[in-house]
């Protein structure tokens, strides 16, 4: 059970929400059944509230907060009806895990899309995974599926969190632009048939090269753990198996490098095929 | 001063020599002193001799190693006059950094080029760097230009160690095909200069795009800190400043991943150009 009291809006504890957040930070189980996450600093605040996420609570230290625009914001949240605390300084560090305390946090709400809501038009494309080791390199994933304007994430079981503050450090606040679905491999394969989408698993043991492949207009990217690779069961669902090209001893490639060069090769054909 | 006695061939101590892989580990100041460096694992192993860096003693555990391939290169560096230890399994566990203790690990003199003996035409490019916040930034860089055959890593100013254990893990032993040069700003302008070689610097406000731009057929390619991107004085020894593209609000990407970009892209063009 989720304890909600901290979220009751009319009288906001500051001990109670302060234990809340860092529960958020700390606890993937409380993420899960909460359906909140918690973010710190300027720039993840800045971001989380261009990208219309819904704040549960802000956390602010009128002392610590120098960034006018972050202030700005503040204000204009709290005209809205977004519950607004200010702490002082001793307690905002109580959350601050970045190395400099910002002094802006919040307490957010996770937003999930459906599969059967999102379809593969959207974006460049959709990157599917199902078990990463590193939260660094998931990060850095969507720090790079956001520059080149991929969709997001559709996430086959639930091994994956994208709300772990790790993942959304790494991405650099590229995460709050990417969209986010929880599925199954049979769901996914019953869309991608519907959608009449290919799906391209990278490997090195694929039968064609990066660049000679000829992706087509709406892509799925599967990729596999980062020792294991694509599972029997992942490469079932692929409909073309791509590796990267290396010469020499090189058998692999960080999984963040390998998701990138296949986003931006993805984006690079899409980008001439738009000049014509 | 170097306490050279853990290296008297005559007569290995066990404890000290345990000692100085451990202080080989951590001690960044004893590696550049030493010129030493200390790998474990049984992958690392093969491509140090792979490579032919000089060996300086041998640590293994004849119950703990199992790899007979691993097993088989003990033997013959021994014959070969290596000096090697066989330790316990709670021995060698004292110097086991990796997950599991593989039963093999050695000290190994480090390998430095000098800038007048290195040529831009070697290997596919050169990555020029001076300053990285993350051991697992560069250790990945290096990963990937072991991958598309490049040359190395020329390092400006002393503040890289490559030899350090967090960036030979995250090359996943890429690092031990590299070539490694120390140098100044000063040396390395005339150095370009000597060899009419273009340095291209990776910067979000290049003027020119990655896949827009003519890659010259010895490139160095220099890249800025994490936070920072390139120093005046970088800017300044490089011919052209190229940018990735990004779309949205996205303005960096991680710097494994942009370096990498770069350097697949290099390797593309010199791929496409090889066949006519």
């Amino acid at each position: 059970m989720v304890d909600t009291k901290c979220f009751d809006h009319q009288q906001l504890d500051v001990e109670t929400t302060l234990a809340c957040a860092r529960r958020l930070y700390k606890d993937r189980n409380f993420r899960d059944t909460s359906r909140l996450f918690f973010i710190e600093g300027v720039r993840n605040f800045v971001r989380v509230i261009d990208n219309r996420f819904e704040l549960e609570t802000i956390l602010y230290s009128e002392k610590l907060l120098a960034a006018p625009l972050a202030r700005k914001l503040v204000r204009q949240s709290r005209r809205d009806g977004v519950p607004t605390l200010n702490l002082t300084p001793e307690q905002f560090r109580q959350i601050a895990y970045n190395e400099r305390a910002s002094g802006v946090a919040a307490i957010v709400r996770q937003r999930w899309a459906k599969l059967s809501q999102i379809s593969p038009q959207t974006g460049l494309c959709w990157v599917a995974l199902e078990t990463v080791r590193s939260a660094g390199n998931l990060g850095t994933l969507m720090r790079t599926s956001s520059a080149v304007g991929g969709a997001g994430l559709i996430l086959v079981g639930n091994q994956i969190d994208p709300f772990d503050p790790d993942v959304i450090r790494s991405s650099m606040s590229g995460i709050f632009s990417q969209q986010f679905v929880r599925t199954n491999l049979t769901q996914l394969r019953d869309w991608l048939h519907q959608h009449q989408c290919q799906t391209i698993g990278a490997s090195p043991d694929g039968n064609i090269d990066l660049y000679q492949f000829d992706y087509p207009p709406a892509t799925v990217l599967f990729l596999g753990e980062e020792r294991q690779g694509l599972t029997p069961q992942q490469r079932d669902l692929c409909r073309h198996l791509v590796r990267i090209p290396m010469v020499g001893d090189a058998d692999s490639l960080n999984l963040g490098v390998a998701g990138s060069l296949f986003l931006y090769e993805v984006y690079r054909r899409d980008s001439s095929r738009q000049r014509g």
